[in-house]
Order: C-alpha cells, then sequence, then structure tokens
C-alpha cells in the first residue's frame, strides 16, 4: 500500500492512547523480564482468536468468553513461565483474581482485562508473584514500553519481536502496533472466539467487536495459521487486538476503509508470524513452501503442510541437503489428490523434479539454494488452480537440545 | 500360545525349502552388504502390502501389479543404497528387468520373482551393479543365509532384524520365519495390495493367497502400522510373505488352524516392529503411548498418534523429562473428541494428570520410569470402551545428525 509506513522500533505503545511495561514478577528463576501490560487511557472495541486445543490454558477459557460475551476491553496482562494450562478450578480462579487484582491497581472495572500465560503446563499460578508483577507494571507504564512488554513475554524465543505502522484512512493517520512471542510448540490452528503463540496488538481505528473480529479470524488464517516451528499446537495460543477509536477513523464493513485496514492489519500480523517461524526454537532458515495449481485448496493445503512439518525434510535443509526424495515422499502421503507424473518440484527457481521425475539438476547447482538463510519449495500439480503457503524452519541438533532440557 | 517356541537366531532361511543370501553389490560406497535374495525349492503362495504413499517406488508399482494379478513366486530380490522411487518409466522398466535376470539366473520364470528397493529416491538403478549383485547371491543362496540377508538390506540401521518360530498345527511343525529393514522414515500405513520398511516373511504353512492376504493386511494393522519413529511414511514400504506349503499343515478360511496361524504370524510380525522402533534413527528408548476408554477406536488411535508423533513429546523422552504438559496438549490438539476434565494420565503406573489436572507426583517419582530404555504412557479418557496402541520412539541429537547428513 502506497500510503502505508512502518514505524522504527514499533510497538503496541506505537499507538496513541496505549501505554506499555515489562517487568520482572519472578515466574522465571532466571531472573528475566516475565511480566507484561498493555493499557489503553479509555475503554476498547476487540477482538480474540485462540488455541483449538482442547486442553485450552485457563487464561484462553477466561478471554474467550470475554469474546463471546462482547463489551469492552481496556488492559491486558501477560506473565511468561508458567502457562496456567491443566491447572483446573484453581487455574480459572487464578486468571479471574488476576484480572480483579489488575482492575484494582489500574483503577478500572476487572471487566476490561483480558490475561494471557505462556510457559510450563501443569503449574499452579503463583499469585503473590503475579500481584508484585501488577504493581511493578503499573508502575513502569510508559508511551515507549512496548518494547519492553516484547521482551517480557518470551520464553524461549531469542529476541524479542514487535512492529508498528500507520496508514491514512479516510484523511486520519491510523496506527496499528503489536508484539508476539514464540519459538517452540508451534503450529497454530487459530480458531473463532476459541491459538502458546500470543500476539497482542492495538489501533486506534474506531471499528466494532464484530468487524474487528472477523478480519482477525480471516487474517489468522493467512498468517499465524501458516507457520509451523515443530507442528505441536498449544494450550495457550492468543491473538487479541483492541481499538481504541482515538484517530477518529471509523472503519465500518464493506467499506474501501475496511480493505485498507484489514490489509494493513494482515501486514503487521504477517510480518510477526515471520519473525516467529525465524526465531523457532534453533532454527538457522525459513524455508516457504508452496503448492499451486491443486485441485482444490485443501488439496494444497495438507500437501505443503505435510512438507512443512516432515522431519527429514527439516532435517535435511539444517544439513543444506537438497533432498527433493524427501520433499516427494512427504507430498505422496500428505492424502492430497494429485497425479504424481504431474508433479514439478523446484527448489527457488531450479527445478528438482519434473513431471514426477528426476530433473536432472546436479546437486551442485542447488547449494546456494539450501544454504541461503530463506529459500521456496514450490511444488506445481498441473491439476487445477488452487494454491496454498506455508512458513516452516529447519530442525537442528540445537531444537533437540532446547526441548531435551527445557523444564521452566 | 503354549506350543509356540522361538528359533535362535531364528530368520527366513529357518524356514524348511527356504534359502537366502546377503552379499555386497555396489549400491553402497561403503562396501557394506546391500543385497539380499530369497529362494524358494517350489514356487508359493503369496500376499503384500505396500505403502500408500502417492509417490510408490517402482518396485512398488511392480509387486502390487503381482499381487493384484496371483499366481505364484519363489524368490525375492532385494537392494539397499538405491530406493528406485521416483524414477519413471526408465525405474519401472529396471524392476522388470531385475526381476528377468534374477529369473534367468535361478532358472525360474521372471514371473516368479518379487523385487523391492530402499535407499535414495531419485537415483535410476544402477543395473550392472544389480546384475553382479543376482549373481553373487545365487552363488551363496543357503539355508544359513538369512542372517547375513537381514542384514543386508539395512540401511541406517545399527543390528540385523531377523526371526523365526515354529507352532504345531494339526498335529505338523509350522515355521515362520521373517526379517526387516527401518531406522528412519518409519510411519507405515501399509493398505490393501497397494509401507521404507521392507519386512519379508517365509512359512512353510500350506495357505492360498487370498488368507494370506486377510491375514497380512489385518496383522499389519496391530504391528507395522502402529509404529513411528518420525512420521515420515516411505515410497517404499513393502511387507511380503511367502508360502510354500512344505509343512502339509493346511490353513483353510475359518478354522481354528488359521486363528492359531494368523497369531503366530502377528507374534512375529511385532517382534519385528517393535525392534525397528528399538532402532530408530538415533533412538535411545521404545515408548508405548496407550489410549483406552475412548469413545471410538478412532478417537483412541488419532489421540495416541498425536503422542507418538509430537516433537515436543519425543525430545523429552530423550532428555528423562517426565513432561506431561506436552502429553495433554498433544491428545488436545488430536482431534480426538474427549472431555479433558475427565483425562487421566499415567507414566508407567503412576498417574501424573487425574480428571485433566496435575496428580501431584513429584517429578522426582517419575524419574526411573522415564529414564528406563522402555516406559508405557497411559491416557484414560473415561469416555468409552475403546482403546488404541501405538509404540514410538525418541528424537536425539543424533537423529538430527543422521537425517542432516544422510546423502546416500
Amino acid at each position: 500500500m502506497t500510503n502505508l509506513q512502518w514505524i522504527e522500533n514499533g510497538s503496541v505503545s506505537s499507538v496513541p492512547g496505549f501505554k506499555a511495561a515489562g517487568v520482572t514478577a519472578g515466574f522465571k528463576r532466571s531472573g528475566a523480564p516475565d511480566f507484561a501490560m498493555i493499557f489503553s487511557e479509555v475503554p476498547c472495541d476487540f477482538a480474540g482468536v485462540f488455541t483449538s486445543c482442547k486442553f485450552a490454558a485457563a487464561p484462553v477459557q477466561f478471554d474467550r468468553a470475554k469474546v463471546l460475551k462482547g463489551g469492552k476491553l481496556q488492559a491486558a496482562i501477560i506473565n511468561s513461565g508458567i502457562a496456567n494450562a491443566c491447572t483446573g478450578f484453581q487455574g480459572l480462579e487464578s486468571a479471574k483474581e488476576s484480572a480483579r487484582l489488575a482492575g484494582i491497581a489500574l483503577n478500572i472495572s476487572s471487566d476490561l482485562v483480558a490475561v494471557a500465560s505462556t510457559g510450563r503446563i501443569g503449574v499452579q499460578m503463583p499469585m503473590p508473584i503475579l500481584k508484585r508483577g501488577i504493581d511493578a507494571a503499573v508502575a513502569a507504564l510508559s508511551d515507549k514500553g512496548g518494547e519492553n512488554a516484547a521482551r517480557a513475554i518470551m520464553t524461549t524465543d531469542t529476541v524479542p519481536k514487535a512492529t508498528a505502522l500507520q496508514l491514512e484512512i479516510s484523511g486520519k493517520t491510523v496506527t496499528i502496533g503489536a508484539m508476539t512471542k514464540g519459538a517452540g510448540m508451534i503450529d497454530p490452528c487459530l480458531t473463532s472466539p476459541h491459538a502458546t503463540m500470543l500476539c497482542f496488538i492495538a489501533t486506534d481505528a474506531k471499528i466494532d467487536n464484530a468487524l474487528l473480529q472477523s478480519m482477525l479470524e480471516k487474517n489468522a488464517q493467512d498468517s499465524f495459521n501458516r507457520i509451523t516451528v515443530d507442528g505441536d499446537m498449544s494450550t495457550n495460543d492468543t491473538v487479541m487486538i483492541l481499538a481504541n477509536g482515538k484517530s477518529g477513523a471509523a472503519i465500518l464493513p464493506g467499506t474501501p476503509e475496511a480493505t485498507q485496514f484489514q490489509q494493513a492489519l494482515l501486514l503487521v500480523m504477517q510480518n510477526l508470524a515471520r519473525r516467529m517461524v525465524g526465531d523457532g526454537e534453533g532454527s538457522t532458515k525459513l524455508v516457504t513452501i508452496e503448492v499451486v495449481n491443486a485441485r482444490t485448496t485443501h488439496d494444497a493445503k495438507i500437501a505443503a503442510e505435510a512438507v512443512a512439518n516432515s522431519l527429514l525434510c527439516k532435517t535435511a535443509w539444517f544439513g543444506n541437503d537438497p533432498n527433493w526424495g524427501r520433499v516427494v515422499a512427504a507430498l505422496g502421503y500428505s492424502g492430497a489428490e494429485f497425479c504424481p507424473d504431474k508433479c514439478d518440484v523446484f527448489f527457488g527457481s531450479i527445478p528438482v523434479v519434473l513431471s514426477g521425475g528426476d530433473a536432472g539438476t546436479p546437486e551442485a547447482d542447488l547449494l546456494d539454494t539450501v544454504k541461503a538463510p530463506e529459500f521456496t519449495i514450490r511444488c506445481d500439480f498441473h491439476d487445477g488452480d488452487c494454491s496454498y503457503w506455508v512458513w516452516s524452519s529447519d530442525i537442528s541438533y540445537e531444537y533437540v537440545k532446547i526441548n531435551a532440557d527445557y523444564h521452566t
């Protein structure tokens, strides 16, 4: 979009009317920041999409109920280190109590507070630590706090992930700022008010819950639902957006402004989704899998996802091995309907499989492609006009190390 | 079964009337044995089940056609190092030519020869090497050759896997001998005459193709289809059985003898399936996942398979980490219908989750269980009476190393 500008070092607090903070409460033994808060000067319209895991964490159940009930949101609190998942009735009570304590500290109704957690499953929330986090965060809230908040929600992430952009809508400047975390247990399937990736988005557009919800659901399909690190979906995946209306730019359903806003929102969500894969646990490269000219989008999707999740493909990518045999094996067992004899496969722009057989490309010619930090594998089924793409990462020794050792 | 006896160092050549050989033809650069032959004195009834991967290798297409056509088999030749998959028309011609050459060397019709391959995908069969293998194998055929044959079909396997047993049927001694290979790209889905695990079984029971086929299909469901190393199904998976009738024990459909034989055959197939997981690439332990009291067998199956294939669970097992949070997350995203609040999970006999929440078992109490070379994770849905189990392995640094480096 021509009238769109990315904000350098942008974050949720780049949005007028929003403040944020990231502090150390004590959830992590390391002493690293582990508690974040986002606060809007005024109550916001909002929307959310969450994990489709049956063992949805207590904060997910709590926020999902808020989305279904409607109303407004004014603050979100997020802790890292403890997931508050599989914690039963007590876990739900802890989520409610967290919102209540934050409401008191912020001097707003607890109904206006969303709660999110990420970390070890099966551990009850230590409420005194949470209380300490709330008090410290309220004191630290600032319109420069977005970066700290992004840092405080990290677990095995190596870098904080935040962004913001501005665009003109109806002559007014609208800002969208966001932060996300996630490096492992990443294969979100975010569903209608029911995704441990966490993403919080703030905007000063004026837009109601229903329209925000439909945009968030649609955009999640084309961003976070397109990524996989390890194929493991989390109990805590959460994406929420808050809109305070402060820009004065009203976004109404079916208007060009709505299209404009939704596209800008998608850019923010894709920016963060891509960086999550890039920061995937132990990952050394980002591989885009494209399946084109399939009979149905479903066929393209399951074929692309099979390659994106194949452990043999992912270890080959780590080894800089242009092993296309593993790619066709994964396409073949994916369940997708296609004709193997018509299938072409390209690494970057170089054909490796033509009409289902070896294209004869010398392995040496492929090395530059597979050694690059990013490359695309394109599979052409020549069997229709449907397509799908997925962002995946490789699997390295480091992934195994992180996940054989991670106890926090 | 009481009248059943395992044969020490048993193999396909333990079966009266069968000879076998394993030789070095030159498919592998290492000079390790890479060509095996099984030969029966007389033509045999037979059956086969194969990969359901759409990119089925040329030898799979060749053997599948044989199974569908019926008739007899007297020999099987198997090479390791090259898969003859994604090799198009020329690959199919190579498979046919291989059978023709073996027929000539054995002085039997080429119609009586099955062909199997395992190794690198996308490479054409070097026919002079194959011819050398056939000649050397014919010269080496012996009733002590089963162990060598089992060794010659290995790729990343660390140990040869062969077995044999005897049982009395109708007063006659029936022998079943078998060999298998497979350590990576292991998640077979063997389907009706349509898995790179390879398994060849020989017996001297007298039993026709149709009954053999139905027993093989049924037993594959309860053996090879229950294992996973990396979740990647191969282009070349093949299980075949040859029955020469030499024992004189006739097995007819619907008889107690058929039940007896099928059960003995299942023991052989499970013995080998289990050893394949135990020898999974880089694997250090064998984990049985049991889901019990589910609403449907399908629910139990997809839940067990989700845990068995979860990279986070598999790396935790490698790390001796009793991280049940990853188990419940996988159950939760499996797609199985169940009520999380009723779900119990046990590591061995020790509860870790009760009614969907932490059972409160100290982690220290679980260490002996998760450090053992074998343990069982049992998930009780308390929601029906259907169950399913799967054998899985852990994922170690070694798995990544093997598959980042494997080019052969």
